[in-house]
């Protein structure tokens, strides 16, 4: 089942330990899924529960170690050794006697590494405050420091493969975008949207299947697209209204996000003059970008595309993406914004969301985008408008 | 757009600082999204950056923390007055400059809390390692204690209301089984089922709609059936294999999770004796639940039907349920294993999930529950039994 060659494991091993090496980082614990993945394949919706990969500077393999009954599924998709499969206790799970840290702390004594310079990702969704203090006292003679985003930084620049796998995933945002746009209309549920959308998502292409993104489509409508992360309800859509779609498509837990703005009926001359502003900006950000400028500069073509207008936008446009799991398709990594000085360079890829929210409404019209040789392209192909469906228009 | 009646809100509050009172908690920081829902009405995917209710043991009303991009949301979605929702700014997102929990210690410096006793949620998926401690050092004159599932445990008797949703959400999960259920068969894509499973679930029924479910579907086919966690493929199923499908029905975020087995073709014996133990031992849980018996006198029954075929289980077989978010259904309070002493009440509601996994298969079935009055009942109306999907019987 493994989604990657070998080889590539091997890279992205040495690269952590890489990593780990100049951060003077012995023993890493890797809790945030995606980056578990991202080094053995480990691939499974068992992270609601205590789990890690322990990478050791001076060991060939990661160590797995995860709540007994996910043991199996850990045998079925990595590239780890049986005996580097260690499960803990299910009487341990969620338990308030029994903390799966205290049986980590064990292992890595058992080992020989409770007393070496520990590394732990202080900022994982997958990695609670409590997790931390567990392992605090019960490994009293390590040194602990925060290796938050050290193996997300090696994730940065993509392979081939998995550049694939985003192309693949952004068809997949394509057909969910299509089905979004055709379902939107007068008199139907937001929920039947958002099942239709999903049936796209999941389903994919004839050739290759979806996997779950790790944000549900958003979609609102109405006055509440003036704020994003608002879900579908179940009442009707009415006609002069808005309506923002926020999607991805993922394959192999990869991901191309992709929003568009749907206007019910005539949309006013404020949504109008607001989608023109958004797409020339993400024109001229899209025609800027190339290696070598910063997440800085990028930022600031947007910002004066803006400014001509008097526009002012506090919120980054734009975030590293790849392989992820719930709650954020986001890698957390570069931020297109003022003060990110990250240099780009071929095959990074983010997920340009040049979003404008006012007091009652908002347009959001984003795409993903891998930076090339000399420049960058879109991985999907969706007209970049305010799409209208007017129906006097349509019945003329 | 408040889901419950104020009366309702008010109840909860008070229950909520009736637990901090006993406990000896000024201040409660709520980072759950589904703690912070239930007190506040709180709804929105935002759950991806820091944010938190506040609750003060002498104000009457929560304040509300977070991104400065979903104060709306909070305006739109909770019952709090707009002073009550303190935004912070968007350079703190994502940021290795400056931390939200900065400006969360100045706020409550500001107000006057920072020397107070603070409970804050340690194995909340939401507060993070880091998070907890930008709060020590920020605030060096609190005096911090674990109130994790504080929250969870006022949750833990549901309401009538709440009652009435996740009926909606069994009725929701039934149809997602059904479609399940007429969906796989040999040659059809995991994914393609998985997408028609979404859609029913999603789209719920034509008097109310459903929402994302916590989990996404779970589809382990074949030798895949032996571990629980394992999500779609896009593989074609063959015939005579297993396939268990576990989801959940969501409505208004309330869950009501079930499990069936379907067996392409004529099942193993090992099989069909698994299923028929499997059976005889929720039907004797169902029988047995009532108000005043333990989750451990729960699991006895459990534990002696199956011990009679000579059947070890090491998991617990069910845990609590109700309002929750991604990546966990589970409340995370009651478990049905040997050692809780939980006392079942009348409107407790729990997942039974008592599967057998084996070497190279496995059998769920599993229901969700109510404590009645005087027994207990299961949320949705299914058949319990190993459903067969035998072509030639069919034929026949």
């Amino acid at each position: 089942m493994l989604q990657f060659n070998m080889s590539e494991f091997m890279e992205r091993m040495s690269q952590t330990k890489k990593s780990m090496y100049e951060k003077g980082i012995d023993v890493l614990l890797i809790t945030d899924p995606a980056n578990m993945n991202y080094l053995s394949g480990y691939d499974g919706w068992s992270f609601y529960v205590d789990q890690m990969l322990v990478v050791i500077a001076d060991e060939n393999q990661p160590i797995w170690i995860g709540r007994k009954m996910d043991a199996k599924a850990a045998q079925l998709t990595t590239w780890l050794y049986q005996e580097n499969i260690i499960p803990y206790p299910e009487d341990h799970v969620q338990s308030n006697q029994k903390h799966p840290m205290d049986f980590v702390a064990k292992i890595l004594t058992q080992i020989g590494q409770s007393n070496r310079r520990i590394g732990t990702e202080m900022s994982s969704y997958y990695f609670s405050a409590l997790a931390y203090e567990k392992l605090r006292v019960n490994l009293p003679n390590a040194i602990f420091s925060d290796a938050s985003l050290l193996v997300n930084y090696v994730r940065i620049i993509k392979s081939d493969q998995e550049i694939d796998y985003m192309k693949k995933a952004a068809k997949i945002a394509e057909l969910g975008m299509d089905m979004a746009v055709s379902s939107i209309q007068e008199g139907v549920r937001e929920c039947d949207v958002a099942a239709n959308i999903y049936h796209s998502l999941i389903s994919g292409t004839t050739e290759y299947g979806g996997d779950y993104p790790s944000i549900v489509p958003l979609l609102p409508a109405g006055e509440n697209t003036s704020t994003p992360h608002l879900t579908w309800t179940d009442r009707k859509y009415t006609n002069n209204e808005l309506v923002i779609i926020e999607l991805a498509g993922c394959h192999k837990r990869y991901h191309s996000p992709m929003s568009r703005t749907v206007s019910l009926g005539k949309p006013t001359e404020e949504a109008t003059e607001a989608a023109s502003v958004l797409v020339e900006g993400i024109n001229s950000v899209i025609e800027f970008v190339r290696p070598g400028v910063t997440c800085e500069e990028v930022e600031k073509v947007w910002n004066d595309i803006i400014s001509k207008y008097g526009i002012v936008k506090e919120s980054r446009i734009g975030y590293s993406i790849g392989m992820s799991y719930p709650p954020d398709w986001g890698e957390r990594t570069l931020s297109i914004r003022k003060g990110d000085l990250t240099i780009l360079q071929p095959n990074m890829t983010f997920h340009l969301m040049p979003a404008l929210w006012f007091d009652n409404y908002g347009i959001e019209i984003s795409e993903s985008i891998r930076v090339t040789g000399n420049g960058c392209e879109a991985l999907a192909d969706y007209k970049r408008e305010l799409i209208i469906k007017d129906q006097l228009h349509i019945a003329l």
